[in-house]
C-alpha cells in the first residue's frame, strides 16, 4: 500500500502573512505535517497550486481529476478547501476510478491553535486505506459519499443533503 | 454509526508535572482532543485507569476486554501505551467480538510539540469506521492485524513480525 | 509592585473565526496568557474595546490615556496593535504621568504558530517594572522612547526614526 | 546595546526522547526561540553544557561565571534550571561584574503545552537591558536580587527568603 496526498490549498494550508496581516498561501504545511505524523506507510506528496476553494475554477478541478487519474497509488487523500469540497468531489465521483479517493480539509488552519487539520489528515489517511474504491469526503470524524454531502456554512459542519 | 473511544493512558496521555519535573498521568487529554476534532459523529469517551503500558497487568487487559464486550458501539478506538499494545491486542483478538476495535497511541505525548497523537487519533477513528469487525493496531499511517504486529523499540516504529 | 495590563486589541489578540474564515476579535487571549505566565507579581487586567489599531480614533487613544491616568499601579503594559503604536505612544508621552508605561504587541497573533506575542508580553512586563517613569515601546527585544520609534512596514520591524 | 544569552540547560531546555520516553537534553530550543522572538537587538547565543541544575557542580557554576566575565556584552541572560538557580546566582553575585546578569528558566519545558519558558525569556531580556549592573533572578513576572531569592518547591514558585 502506498498513499498519495495531494495538496490543493484551502483552510488547512492558510498561512499568516506578518507583513500585511492577512491569511493567504505560502509553502504548504503538509511536508511538516507528514514528518510529524511519522508515517511508516510510503507516501507521495503532490503539490498543486494552493487555492482558496472559493477561487477554484473548472480547470482547477480538472487538474485534481488528472492527478487522480495519473496516480499509480490506489489510496489518495486530497487536502482541499471546505467551501467547494463537494463540488470537486462531484467532478471526481463520476470518473469512477478504481481508487479510493478521500477529500479532507480543516475548519481551522493547521498553524492556528486548536486546529482540527492534523486530526482530519489522519482520519482521511485511515479511510483512504480502509474503504473500497470510490470518492469520499472525510471531515471531523464522519465519512460521506461524494454525492451526498454538503457544507452547512452557518454551523460550520459537513452533513448529508 | 457511533464511536467509542477508550482511554487507557500510555504516551498519548502523559502529562508534565511541574512540581516534580516528571511525566505521569493527570486528567486525560482526550476530552480536549475530541473537542478540538469537532467530531460530527456521536462519540462516547470511556476513561479507564491511565497507565504506562509497561505497568499493565493481566487484570488491566481484562478490563479493556470487558469494556469492548460491554460496548454497544460497533466501532471502538482504544488509546493505549505503545510498549505493550500488541499484548493487549492479543487479548482482544481471540475474543472475536463482532466489532471493529482499533488500538492506537503516540510516540510523543499529545501535549508536547511535534506530537503524532492527534494524527493517530484521527487515523484510528477512520479505520474503526471503515474496516470490517476485527482487532487492529493503527499507528503512524499503517494498519496492522492484531496477530502480526510488534514495536521495534530501537527504531521507534511499529512493524509486522 | 503591582502590574496593570491593558488590552486594546491589535495583532496580538486577533482570533480566527472558523465560520467565515477571517481574523477578527473575540475574547482576549490575555487571561490565558497571564495564567500561562504563572505570574507571581500581582496583576490587574483591564480590557478596553479590542480594535485593529488602524481603526483606532482619537477617542480610542484618549480612552487608553484615561486608563493610564486612573491606574493606581506605577507599572503599566498596554497590548496594542503595531500599526499605530507610535501614535498612541505620542498621546501618552506628553501627559508625563509618574508611571512606567510600556506599549507592546505582536507581529503574529498569539494563537498562531511561531508567534512572538508571549515573548513580547514578558519583555514588556520586565521593562515596565525596571525602567523609570516614562512612555516606551517594547517590541522584539528592543525598547524605544515614545518619541523616537516608527514601524517599518515593509520589513515588519520597529526602529528609531 | 548587545545582549548575550547563555544556555545552561534546565527545565526550559528539556526535550522528550521518543525512543525511551524520558525528558533529557538534545539540541537547545534557544536558537528556535530567539528566531521566533524576531529580536531586533543584536544577540549572541552561547551554549554551555546543558544540565539538569540538580546535577550542576562547582565547576559548572565556575564555567557560567567565566562566561559572564569573558562576555563583551553588558546585558546577559542565563537560561538555567530552577532547582539551583539561587546557588548559581550566589556564585555570580559576589563577583560584582559591571554587567546586568539575569538568570531565568521555566517551570514547564519550552516544548510542552502551556510552557512559561517563552514569557520568561522575554521578561529576562527586558530586565537585563533595563536594570543597573547586578545579578538578578527573573521568573514569572517577578525580579529578585541574587541574595534574596529561593524556590518554594512545594508551590512551584520563586519567592524572597
Amino acid at each position: 500500500m502506498t498513499l498519495r496526498i495531494v495538496a490543493t490549498g484551502g483552510t488547512f494550508d492558510k498561512h499568516y502573512n506578518e507583513l500585511n496581516g492577512t491569511l493567504g498561501f505560502a509553502d504548504s504545511h503538509l511536508p511538516a505535517a507528514i514528518a510529524r505524523a511519522r508515517l511508516t506507510v510510503p507516501v507521495e506528496l503532490e503539490q498543486l497550486p494552493l487555492l482558496d476553494s472559493l477561487d477554484m475554477q473548472d480547470a482547477d478541478r480538472a487538474r485534481v481529476l488528472a492527478s487522480c487519474q495519473a496516480a499509480t497509488e490506489s489510496a489518495i487523500v486530497i487536502v482541499h478547501g471546505t467551501d467547494t469540497m463537494p463540488e470537486t468531489a462531484a467532478v471526481l465521483g463520476p470518473a469512477a476510478l478504481a481508487k479510493t479517493i478521500v477529500l479532507t480539509g480543516a475548519m481551522i488552519p493547521y498553524e492556528i491553535d486548536n486546529s482540527d487539520a492534523f486530526f482530519n489528515l489522519g482520519f482521511a489517511c485511515g479511510v483512504a486505506q480502509a474503504l473500497p474504491p470510490g470518492v469520499y469526503v472525510a471531515m471531523n470524524g464522519t465519512v460521506f459519499d461524494w454525492n451526498n454531502v454538503q457544507k452547512n456554512r452557518a454551523a460550520g459542519v459537513f452533513q448529508t443533503k
